[in-house]
Formats: C-alpha cells, structure tokens, sequence
C-alpha cells in the first residue's frame, strides 16, 4: 500500500494511492491515520489524480523526528571521522518538514546550504525500550527525506540544531510505502541530484544503524508514537565535502529505489 | 497572574491562581490557553486548593522545547569552556516534561543523573525574525525548571538528545508568572537543592544570552508557537563537575526567585 498526504481546499488529507489516483480519506495526514485502530478503514471522501496532487509534508504533526547523522561508512570517511559505537541522534519539529514538490526557501543568512538524502521510516505502533525485531515490526513504512543542512549555522556550536531546523527545510515524502511492498529494504540506492548531476548514490546496506536498530536504541530514552519520523542518515558526496552548495534556481532530486522522488527546486527566501 | 496546568478527574485542566485556590478553566493546558485569543476570558470549571493541585508540566504539548547549554559564565567556566558567540541550542520532546511535584525516573541505564536548575520562558504570540524587543514583549510568563541530564547518554556522541530527552525527567512549573508580576527578570536567582544541600546558586543577570536574545536568535530559523518553552541554562555547580549524581531517594529542590519551586523525588525505574 502506499499513502499520500495531500494538500486540498479543504486542508489536508490522507490518500490512499489506487494506480493512477489518490483516494482521499478522512483523516488530515499520515499520521493522524496511523493513530486510528484500523489506518486501512478510514472513509473516503474524494479523490485526486496523481497528476494533479499537491503533496504535503508526509506527516504534518509528529510528536518526534529524530534524525541519525554519521550513519553510512562513505558519509563517515568523507566527514574524516571514525565509525561511531551509539547512533549520532539529533531532532527537527513538526515545522521543519516540507512536502515532496515544494520549493525550497534558501535563506538569506546562509550561504552554506546543503544536500543529505536519506531514506526515512515512519512509526505504526508505540516502541517503548523495544528491541530490534520489535522495531521493524512497528514501521508502518519506508519514504524519502532530504535533510537539507544550513552547515554556517549547523557547525556555529557543538549543537547542530540551528542548521537541521530551519523551517520548511526537509523534504519527507511523496508516498509512505508499507513494508510489504518494499523488496530489500536492507539494501536499497539512495541518490540526491543536484541540477541533474549525481551527486550521492550510497546503499542502505552501508548504514552502521539500520531502521530498526536505530528506533529500538531511541525507545530506551522516549517512546515513539505512531506518525512518528526516523531519518536513518546520509551516505557520503555532500557539497560540503566538495565545496558546493545549493543557491536559489537549484534543483534538489532525491530519490530512494522503489519508494519515491522529491524534487525541490531553491528559490531565493523572500 | 499566576497560570497552572493541574491533574484532575477529568484530566489536565489548565486554571488561574486565586489566592489560596486554583480557579479551574475549560482548557486543557497553559499552552492551550495561550493559544486563544483571550486567555484572560477562559470560562470557569470548578476550583482546587493550592494544597491539594497535582500539578501537570505546565504545558502538556508544546510544538518547540528549546534549551540553551554553557549559558551562565560560571558553569561555562566550570565546564572548562569559553562564552560563545552564537547559543548552543538542543531540544526536548513534550513528553520529556514533568510536574513540579512528580517522582523522577533514575533510569536503571544510567549512573550519571545530574541536575541544572534553570529559569525557563513560554511563548505567548507567534515569534518569527524577530528582535530581542519584539521577543520580550511575546513572553507570556516565567517558570521553574530542571533540565536533569543522564551524562552517560549525553556524552556518547557529540550531540546531547538522548541525555537531555529521557521521558518525564525535566521538571516544569508550578506556575507560569507573568511578566507584570515578575520584578527583576534579568536578576532572579536560581538555586537547585539536593537533599536540603544547595548545590547551585546563580543569577540570571549573569546569562550570556538571556531569554529575549535566545527567543529572538531561534526565531531566525524556526517560527515560535504559542504555548511553546525555551530553557535559558543553568550556573555553576552541577554534579559532573563535582562528581555528584542523583539517585533513588535523592530529594531536588529548584526554585527560582518569586516564580516557585519544584520538588522532585528520584525513585527506582520500574
């Protein structure tokens, strides 16, 4: 199954995807349906051709996104730092998400804003000090994310918040895909294109946690609730390995195999 | 004015202080409260005594919980660091918050419970770009809080969540003062307790960054929400730096000149 949160006139929906058509549901995101006893009952109240949806952030009101950096061997060498032995965890709010198609606001008091493509994983049931068998079995599914990093404001202190926070900054979506329709979850491509050119291409099989490892060590401090976001980390080829960044007129893809593609274009921050 | 969030039957209820009783009001929270267009005017539901208030966190469901670390020169200095430039900023869940009387959890994975009494701050209008001006007059009022840090978890990695985001371990309130009944916020002292020994003593006069510069300098990135919290830091004198810890039986007094004070007894994870 795959599900959508859509932006309509009447506020957003989740959508569940039936071939080329959205079925709009009566629940306003995600999340809000992943709360419900029964996610796949939900009354249908309209639908919406793929063609002409409008994604909103995936989830639009997560109590919890916890974000794990240093994660892929490639991203941990080109960082010129040792593989770690606890998952490097940081968050963003509710606030930081934006949806699947939206422009990107570059901001004006930044001129070191980067690219971080990851696969992310949203949470189907409550994990409390959950091991990691129970975690895999809680991920409702799997989807995109891009956690853009202003790096200026990232590396200004030890704390990286400032630079993983800005509102409306992280793509998470287009589709939350379900764990049955994902083949290999353990091993699949993640790329991020910058104006066309591949600029990360890393395997999920390279990621020192993986999805469940990751929730389960999170449990143990906070208890995840469903609609609940993981973004399990970046593999190595970001600007600021290189000396690039993204500048308003730049055009973000970030694509993880079978599940989807965000594609962002930067505008300048008005 | 002096605002609560208080357990009753019939779940949280947000209420006013009237001498010697809490005025119960038709919101769930403080921060539901301040989410309306006139908090002043919620209707009435019934009354507590002072004696008998179990008091929630203040606020049950904030969008934002941001804490500023190596605030007060005097813990900068014992910390063995320099006063920065920019705040060293880090978050905390809703559900890290806990009330001013509630037993602490002393997680039987963690053998460095530390504690950092602060002055905290909750937003009472949206706040986005401001100025340190603009950020003073949307303070809706001062509390009470302890930013209980597990050290072991703080320092595994280089970023503080998973120490600073065990559930139910930062105490917040009793009371949200407002800001007309607060003399001096730029000099209250903050004193932390353990058992009856004081511990910590400062001065907010001596933050680096104070809660206007610190609401003005997040607003940068992310847009302030009614209802939302913002810790300043804490002084000298935590436990790391002396080798103290809090464990079951400890007793935490924090109390913050003219705003209250929690008591908070640690107790055995179950």
């Amino acid at each position: 199954m795959r599900w959508a949160t859509l932006r309509t006139p009447d506020g957003t929906r989740a959508a569940r995807r039936e071939g080329d058509v959205y079925v709009l549901l009566d629940a306003p995101d995600v999340g809000a349906l992943l709360r419900r006893p029964d996610p796949a009952r939900a009354a249908e109240v309209g639908q919406v051709p793929v063609g002409e949806a409008d994604w909103a952030p995936l989830v639009t009101g997560p109590a919890r996104v916890v974000c794990v950096g240093l994660n892929y061997r490639s991203h941990i060498e080109e960082m010129g730092r040792e593989a770690p032995e606890h998952p490097t965890l940081f968050t963003k709010f509710a606030s930081t998400l934006t949806g699947a198609r939206d422009d990107l606001a570059i901001p004006s008091d930044s001129d070191q804003v980067d690219w971080e493509a990851e696969l992310a994983v949203v949470v189907g049931r409550p994990l409390r000090r959950a091991d990691p068998g129970e975690a895999l079995a809680a991920i409702a599914g799997y989807t995109v994310a891009n956690d853009v990093s202003m790096r200026d404001w990232q590396w200004r202190t030890s704390q990286w918040l400032p630079g993983k926070a800005f509102d409306a900054s992280t793509p998470l979506g287009p589709e939350l895909v379900t764990p049955d329709e994902v083949d290999h979850a353990r091993d699949l491509e993640v790329t991020c294109e910058v104006d066309g050119v591949v600029r990360q291409r890393g395997r999920t099989s390279d990621l020192v946690f993986d999805a469940a490892a990751a929730l389960a060590y999170v449990s143990r401090f906070t208890a995840w609730e469903p609609g609940d976001v993981l973004l399990t980390g970046t593999p190595g080829g970001v600007g600021a390995a290189s000396g690039l960044r993204l500048v308003p007129g730049s055009v973000l893809t970030t694509r993880v195999d079978g599940l989807g593609t965000c594609v962002n274009r930067c505008v300048a921050d008005s």
